[in-house]
């Protein structure tokens, strides 16, 4: 699909891409087809969730029946359907379909300098779909045929959330080894007449805050948790009386979208014996870690307070619960629930 | 410019419209000038939105700068602009511009059966832009050439929500005094090569479920008011420890469409000496009110816990604190904040 349809980057994201991973880097696949083609899919995703209106029946005691499994399913295809433009994506795996199967009918090339393995949540934040809610799309590039065994903190080289609300947007994280990382925020714009458009970039160098910041935000993930987890209650209790602000959209990539655009915020999805971990190292908590590495942030399991990416990945079922956001603000939420 | 363009409503939408507001209604002109106009200009601002990337500075400081102003500009002059196409719409305010203005350059005809004026709220949750969440427009229409005065319970006829998410949608309230009131919510769909579009309708009769449910809602507004509010930090504690389920998105209109979508919530907008109101009656608190009567849930005052709609208009700025969303949690919430 990718091969067949133009590039929908702009030159000048094109020319940025070649600043950070310059030709001696061996990245060109990276930058030229497999960032073009998840980005495509991004545009071809919303593209089907802007029409997608069945899924959402105000008040309708079947809002999340086989339209919404339609919605997920449609997502999946697309981006799938994406990689198969991909020479140098060998496997992939998602959240929908979690086992990393060949992306290609020909055998793996063993001898090519860039092979990747993609890891992709296609529509994450299922509960919010119905009400239009802004959603996203997660997806984690890795070195090798292979993510399973890997260490996430050199082997998973880029990072891409896909944002759909008002506007289409994407947040590129890069941290190849060897050079420098970088968080790169890209907006999409449409052609004339509806046509295929082409992504910009909005913002070079995405950084949180240093220092002090005039609101300090808080995204609690699963209060309900509270009742169990005495630490938790008391976290939470701690951000209400300090006066932190409250945003938490129950999605993981809104949420941490509006860290990086606010420069601030501490996100928290608990684990406790009756709520177990949800999110996924593979599809979820890695994704999003080397995004926070890559901005100045910080990400930790909630178990262990040890670095999300410190871990190696056992295999792509792997849950945990997770803190993550301004580094300070990570430590202190990691100080607090430690037991 | 509604004249100039073909209606955005389909002729089944049109056609339940009549069901509601019968011809002897004589609200011909709410049916098929005001409503179509409205709903034309919620579609002029979610394309607007789409290529607004530059309120969305991620991570820079000057997210909240000229751009996005443009952005509140934008949307009210569309709105504006819409309403000149409706003979019957005579005055308008906004909350950028809170002043009841004529419309139309020639005199009122004060024997016209059908005479309105439109307040509205051109882009609601100004907070959650630069992020990409989801936001909103609101309009609320009055009888009559001024709503100051009126009582809002019988004069505001019909409020009307624009929904920019991944999908552009709608809810219409109705209660015209003497027939049957209803709320519909609507999808907004583009043609073919993204040329003109139309509305459909989604769910004909939004309903907040009746008894109970599996899954209790709540959201929070302002919560560092617990600090200085001990009765509404005794509500928080109380929902943290029935486990509610957390939803708070921080921007009215998607915070209404999850209380619809999923059938149930609570929403509290707290005021104290500190933490003045914000939400305007007329153009939020009015409008929102009207859809949760419509759909058997209850808005009162959060400071006298009266009905919003019960109290008549002083003025265009008058502010307070609200308490909306399913009819027993109101009632609940209300006897905990009683002093």
């Amino acid at each position: 699909m990718a091969s067949q349809s133009p590039s929908p980057a702009t030159a000048s994201f094109a020319q940025h891409l070649q600043t950070i991973l310059p030709a001696e880097s061996g990245r060109s696949s990276l930058c030229t087809s497999v960032i073009p083609a998840l980005l495509d899919s991004i545009v071809s995703v919303a593209a089907a969730l802007r029409v997608s209106h069945h899924v959402a029946l105000a008040g309708g005691t079947n809002a999340f029946g086989d339209d919404q499994l339609n919605v997920d399913v449609t997502a999946e295809n697309l981006i799938r359907e994406a990689l198969t433009g991909c020479p140098t994506v060998v496997t992939a795996s998602s959240e929908e379909d979690p086992i990393e199967k060949a992306v290609h009918a020909e055998p793996i090339d063993a001898s090519s300098p860039e092979i990747y393995t993609v890891a992709f949540d296609p529509l994450d934040g299922s509960s919010i779909i119905a009400p239009n809610w802004t959603v996203g799309t997660i997806a984690g590039v890795w070195d090798g045929p292979t993510a399973i065994g890997s260490n996430p903190a050199t082997a998973q080289i880029a990072s891409l959330l896909g944002v759909y609300g008002p506007r289409t947007t994407a947040v590129l994280a890069l941290r190849v080894p060897g050079y420098k990382s970088a968080c790169i925020d890209l907006g999409y714009s449409e052609g004339p007449g509806g046509g295929p458009g082409s992504w910009a970039i909005v913002n070079a160098n995405v950084q949180l805050a240093e220092g002090p910041v005039k609101t300090r935000y808080f995204s609690p993930a699963n209060l309900r948790a509270c009742v169990e987890d005495e630490l938790y209650n008391g976290l939470i209790k701690q951000y209400i009386s300090e006066k932190y602000t409250l945003r938490y959209a129950g999605g993981l990539v809104p949420d941490v979208i509006h860290q990086l655009v606010k420069g601030h915020g501490v996100y928290v999805s608990p684990v406790t014996p009756n709520s177990k971990a949800k999110l996924r190292r593979l599809y979820e908590l890695c994704p999003m870690a080397l995004i926070m590495e890559c901005v100045g942030g910080k990400a930790v399991s909630f178990e262990t307070f040890t670095n999300v990416l410190d871990t190696p990945l056992g295999n792509t079922d792997e849950r945990g619960g997770i803190i993550f956001g301004t580094t300070d603000e990570v430590v202190k939420a990691s100080d607090r629930l430690r037991r």
